[in-house]
């Protein structure tokens, strides 16, 4: 159902701690807590003796003791200590998974722990960039993560779910076009990109406040998606008056086939020195209510209505060259680790 | 699952207008509203491209736009309009349903569209009987619209579940009898029809009211059932004191296998004319008490039986001649429909 | 599904009454009320007629009449009144449980009617003993019935689970360790019995509160389990200070294969004279509060980690040697009962 051997984003690194943490991904559930190195770990959460969650027992140093019978796991699922015997058979040994805390996000590894390599994950370089002040959000959402993704990818929805607050109005039909629309998307590898510039555009109410804008605009955004499911936006407003950069990361990880985690950072070139607007409340507060107020709703509705209407298959346009050419690249992917293809990236060629 | 070729009541006229309205019908996704002219229109809630609700979009004179990239369709489900693109392929037009506003309520047609003649619609003249005054209701319910329908073809249980309210007293054991009892059914085409009257029986609390009897009465309740599923009954309530006449019509259109849609509309003679009991908001809320209080808890309960003890199958008695005889004729409509038999309307024979 | 021949606990006393009672119990709804002579009386909880629940009718000396349209139904489920009809086909009569009251729980025997005994109900004697003061307490469980009962024969898990309340700090790693451990478990017929003695072992604060202990004790601790799921604990805490005796026993009954009625009675030879503590309400918070605070969070999160998990089978260790033999002889009966062996007592021989 879900790719094997790669990294999935598992957690914000202020919800790893001491305490440990459960969370169910791709189906299976897992328990995230943090060594005595302050390194994460992920295991299993799940006692291999009678399937009791570990997230409900208690770290010791670089272990983590059930709470039922007192079995310990050590960082690498081994099974270290069952009370009363001596002998530990090796079936009480639980699955591990690879972690790895990067770019401000833990990231666990999916498949073959021998090929587990950090220099795979993502990279989101201006999550560290000094000049940078990144902001990050989680959002649970009640469908399947390649709907969230798709949300994205298809960039023209901003001028219609996003019309009052980051889309331009040349959406509405009859409104202000822009001189000029460019457009291509080409893949790299792994990686589909995609380049889209409105020249001479009428600017968003929110990009208008970050830059302080007063006339038209010309929009750029440079978008790349990687998998399993991460989808990078680099956004540039520029004019005579101003020019702002923001690079966004969207990293959504399945929960269920039904339902994700989603996990975003937003870094910014522009109101990150002191305490005016935009601050980084500011920003968390206006990703947060776009988000759950526009996105979320809709991709939760477009679940409802595929699980009614078993069966359905998308109608792509010419706006989905990037949407298609992921989910084609998908299909692919599914196909080379011998898991059936999911409707939802099924695409006519 | 659900028969074809039918006029399904879809919803009440205030609840349709220039704000869209979703409804699920038979397991479909319903968007609804007004055209220019305010006649209903009822299109697939499914925005072929990617299935994304037109009902969270918005209408626009006799079209839907989608709110999420603009797509927009007429209001007989072509889509008239692609942003960023001008040919619009076929398969990007979406299913309609021929719509119509009759006897206040608003109809949709499901099946062949050449075949949908208003005509067929179930006729309901007292409604629009300038000396009746309609009480119209909606209930959402959590079964089966055959068990709700067959909660009123059953006219006996009045006297037990409704003892205390619309039944006579001689349901209970030892109860007071009327002097007569005649009953009977026929079928006429695709209608089912009942005669009963009970002869100088004692009257129920709610006639008693509404006519100011204070002697038993004759009671006569003549019924017709037709497909998909609408009960009509006509009720007389008489002596030397007084008589009334009721038409009350009941009209369930499923929403899912196990949830319905249930459309009432109560006409009477009596009352209609100034402010005193019963006003049309007394006549309401006694209904809604009624049938929310004793009806609806019972073929709830009835459902969650049904879906603990797989496959049972009722034990019709004599009483239930009307109820078997839509049985009946339900289970050859499904057969000429080469549609499985429901388990609730197998009938011994 | 679920073993049959045996009886299987369905109320407390007080539950049942002329006001009729409906639980389901092993995916079947049942009735309980009681007869005019106090007796309880268990029939399907489903009117053969139309399936609605009888509980929502009227208990009428021995017999019960259906709320919807008046059937009456005799304590041995025998339809005698069907209102308007003089014969009465014999497949509108309902299954009748045999029905018990004892030990101050009501029972139900599922299976052969024939074949009910009411000497073969679990023996609860302490339950009557004067010099005893029963408490009863009922929990609602999201969970499996064997997971509950699981918990019970696990002795082990108290020194965990409970380390606060009711086991020995033995459990803790390095924690203090009793001079003596003795260990075994039997077979007597249909019964599994297990003998466990820690000897000059730290006392939790539970029994240390009962029996003013200030120094360690012995703790004897003696279950036996019986089909389908009854498990007596014997407990004893002694030193030359004290010496404190407990009878508690606890009987589990599939509600559904994933959810629970869990019966329990506690009995104890002390603090039952007067008004001190640990009066009956100070027993019964504290068994409430440790059952509903400790062991019921854990078996309903087994059970979701089994639900997300398919297939998932225990890795029993040393200390589980009471619960393997128990699910060893579990696979017997179910084997023995022509029923597939269900997952969770499958145990690698």
């Amino acid at each position: 159902m879900f790719l094997n051997n790669y990294w999935y984003c598992a957690a914000l690194p202020h919800e790893v701690g001491t305490k440990p943490l459960r969370r169910v991904i791709c189906n299976e559930p897992v328990v995230l807590y943090r060594d005595i190195q302050g390194n994460p770990v992920a295991l299993e959460d799940r006692c291999s003796h009678r399937q009791a969650p570990l997230s409900t027992g208690d770290v010791r140093g670089n272990n983590i003791q059930c709470v039922y019978h007192g079995f310990v796991f050590d960082d690498a699922g081994k099974c270290v200590h069952i009370p009363h015997q001596g002998n530990i058979p090796s079936r009480a040994h639980i699955r591990a998974y690879p972690a790895e805390e990067k770019w401000g996000f833990v990231w666990i590894w999916r498949g073959d722990a021998k090929k587990a390599d950090a220099s795979k994950i993502s990279h989101l370089p201006w999550t560290t960039d000094a000049k940078r002040s990144p902001v990050y959000v989680y959002f649970h959402v009640k469908a399947n993560h390649q709907l969230v993704a798709d949300n994205l990818l298809d960039i023209s929805h901003a001028d219609y779910l996003h019309s009052n607050t980051l889309g331009s109005k040349s959406g509405i039909m009859g409104g202000p076009q822009p001189d000029k629309v460019e457009f291509r998307t080409w893949q790299e590898k792994d990686e589909i990109h995609s380049f889209r510039k409105l020249t001479n555009v009428e600017v968003a109410s929110f990009p208008k406040k970050w830059g302080n804008f007063t006339c038209n605009v010309d929009r750029t955004n440079i978008q790349m998606w990687e998998a399993p499911n991460t989808v990078h936006v680099h956004l540039e407003f520029e004019n005579h008056e101003n020019k702002i950069l923001i690079n966004h990361d969207h990293i959504m990880t399945p929960e269920t086939e039904t339902t994700s985690h989603y996990f975003m950072d937003f870094t910014r070139n522009f109101g990150i020195d002191g305490d005016q607007y935009p601050t980084d409340e500011d920003i968390y507060h206006e990703q947060h209510s776009v988000i759950s107020g526009d996105d979320l709703p809709m991709v939760e509705a477009q679940q409802e209505n595929i699980n009614l209407c078993k069966g359905v298959v998308d109608v792509p346009v010419k706006a989905d060259k990037l949407i298609s050419a992921v989910h084609r690249h998908l299909a692919d992917m599914y196909l080379a680790q011998d898991i059936i293809v999911p409707t939802y990236v099924l695409v006519r060629r």
